[in-house]
């Protein structure tokens, strides 16, 4: 098992790949060795190769995850050339262009996964702290931090309800965080 | 076992208090029907006489959670008698005073399983509707949808950076949202 592990070495990230899939349709609770090993297309003592345990998989497959959402968050920023096009990106991320539902999902289930594991949990934190640094390549820290709990809350809040969000309400409400914390809402960011 | 339970009215409650308990220290994924019953003190048996299995356990308990967190959200918000109460009372809310590290993280696992789950699906919408009508009876449905967002991360932040919320800050968000968006921001609302 050990030799046919060293020969694939794509195996890994396909057991990682196929984690994250199984979390997403299924949910942490109704995820084990076996459904994984299925989905991943690997023996199921493969799993025990490369990781020490189903805990180990999931801390794993939750760091690629946050990876993964991070360098999203972070893109959809990066670009922008201006305040306006700042505000456009954060109304974008609030309104689940950068995530699947299969990855809103899974960042839920790390979230709860996180309140029980200590590893996953430092995730939850970095993931946050990462989120509010990349808002931070346009705004000040108190409107990053507000910005921030827009964009984790309301995609949550569409998918509940079913309905997407008003673009326009969602911008109105961005435009009035900036306009009182930003020393000077007016000029460029570039 | 049908007859003891029948001859105990509190066994359902305790049941469901204990599932709540476990799910808080625990999480989903490790909570059973084993766990359950000797948390609440009750015969393995008794479980499947209230019962239609985990699912249902975990539905009514979930059910009894969003009703007491409802309630408490709205009496947070009922006692206020001007916009400034209501607004400090929103504070109240964003920065935890009204549940438990045992609640939110139950919360949470409320949420994920609504992923997996159609009827804690409709406990998650019901209870951010009913959240945003407590919100209704101080403001605006645009303020309160944004308020709601607030309400719903920022306690969750919180938790994963370890630090409390600055009450100076959060109610400058507020009052921001409020500005922006109430018809009349400076007259009371009783």
């Amino acid at each position: 098992m050990a030799a046919r592990g060293a020969n694939d070495p794509d195996r890994r990230d396909r057991i990682i790949a196929a984690t994250l899939a199984v979390i997403g349709e299924r949910g942490v609770h109704q995820t084990s060795h076996r459904v994984i090993a299925a989905r991943a297309g690997v023996p199921l003592g493969s799993l025990t190769y490369y990781f020490d345990g189903l805990s180990d998989i999931l801390e794993q497959a939750f760091a690629a995850l946050a990876e993964r959402m991070s360098e999203q968050y972070r893109a959809t920023l990066a670009v922008a050339r201006s305040r306006e096009e700042a505000c456009a990106a954060v109304v974008d991320l609030i309104c689940g262009s950068y995530a699947s539902p299969d990855d809103v999902r899974a960042l839920f289930e790390m979230y709860s996964f996180g309140n029980y594991d200590a590893k996953v949990h430092d995730l939850c934190r970095d993931w946050l702290l990462l989120s509010r640094a990349s808002l931070g390549l346009h705004f000040a820290e108190p409107t990053a931090r507000a910005l921030d709990a827009l964009v984790e809350a309301w995609p949550m809040h569409q998918a509940w309800e079913g309905t997407p969000l008003d673009r326009d309400y969602v911008a109105a409400v961005v435009q009035a965080l900036v306009d009182r914390f930003e020393p000077a809402a007016e000029s460029a960011t570039v």
